[in-house]
């Protein structure tokens, strides 16, 4: 059971790829065959496994989020942390808060268009903070 | 390898904070680093980690889906369990079945303001089963 | 830890079920105690743990999921791949790309209700890949 940690600096609302990092994990760990869990301890920013080729699909996403939950809502009553901050929870609970992602050859064993994203929802700059386990 | 089963009591549609209950759990394991992991065994109820501070936030999240799903949609054809049920459904995979949580320090190592809920998506009360599983 | 690989063929768009190929892994590993993961390496499918009775029920969440996210949306920039593509990508994303289901007595702790299926989002039929890993 090997545990680390990362931290993404975030520059405000967009994907943020961490799948190297997540990747480094897993080699320091020396796990030949299991499981790396990352979990990010947030709840207006969340996590994504995503086509990694086209980034015009990534911002097709947060088109489709944008529509889906709109920054300043009126049906909204949470507002105190401004505009964003609802849509984020919105936009955080409908992904991923933790991701579960298979090792083999001592390797992440994913897909080939598949990356690790880290995806901030709020619209300013956020130090965000992900947990990695790998197990094996 | 422990394992521990949660019973909830929903009294119908809203969420239903087990932080302290799975927290539990992971204190019976003894496990000091490891991944606790949650499930639940429906599909019309489902998981999950949310802010835990202001109670408007899941109320948000509530008007949210009932607005995406609404109860007595005209779309839907599954309608013989009640105009509530196939909503459920759809609030079911839209959310989690199931949440894996590091352990740190013989603790859930959830952000400041995570909580782990139980959200019923049917309007009558149910008796929900949670499963968890510690490993270290 | 067992590791196995399933392969689905899918035929367009619609739901597989794979609970009866994944609890085979299970007995395959003779894991009596444990945890089942389940991962697709693709993000234009997705995994699902589903109602298992009224076939009605996956249609209703086709239904939804086009109205949500409609083939040839003119919000999407990304439409080299046809316009079943990005819509794929959003279903993918709002779904789940990896399961962990746990193990009691040497088989999955689902509930009565509850099914394990693959989610084809892509219209034409695509060849799927799984990958299981069973600890214990």
């Amino acid at each position: 059971m090997y545990q680390a940690e990362i931290e993404v600096e975030t520059r405000g609302r967009g994907t943020y790829e961490i799948t190297e990092r997540v990747a480094a994990a897993v080699r320091s760990s020396r796990v030949a065959a299991g499981l790396c869990h990352v979990f990010i301890t947030h709840t207006s920013a969340s996590l994504l496994i995503c086509e990694n080729a086209d980034p015009a699909v990534r911002r097709d996403l947060e088109t489709f989020m944008a529509d889906l939950a709109p920054d300043g809502d009126p049906r909204f009553v949470h507002t105190a942390e401004g505009p964003d901050d609802m849509p984020a929870h919105v936009r955080s609970i409908l992904t991923q808060t933790d991701l579960t992602i298979p090792i083999r050859d001592g390797q992440l064993a994913l897909g080939t268009w598949q990356g690790v994203y880290l995806w901030e929802h709020r619209l300013h700059a956020h130090r965000r903070r992900v947990l990695v386990t790998v197990q094996g």
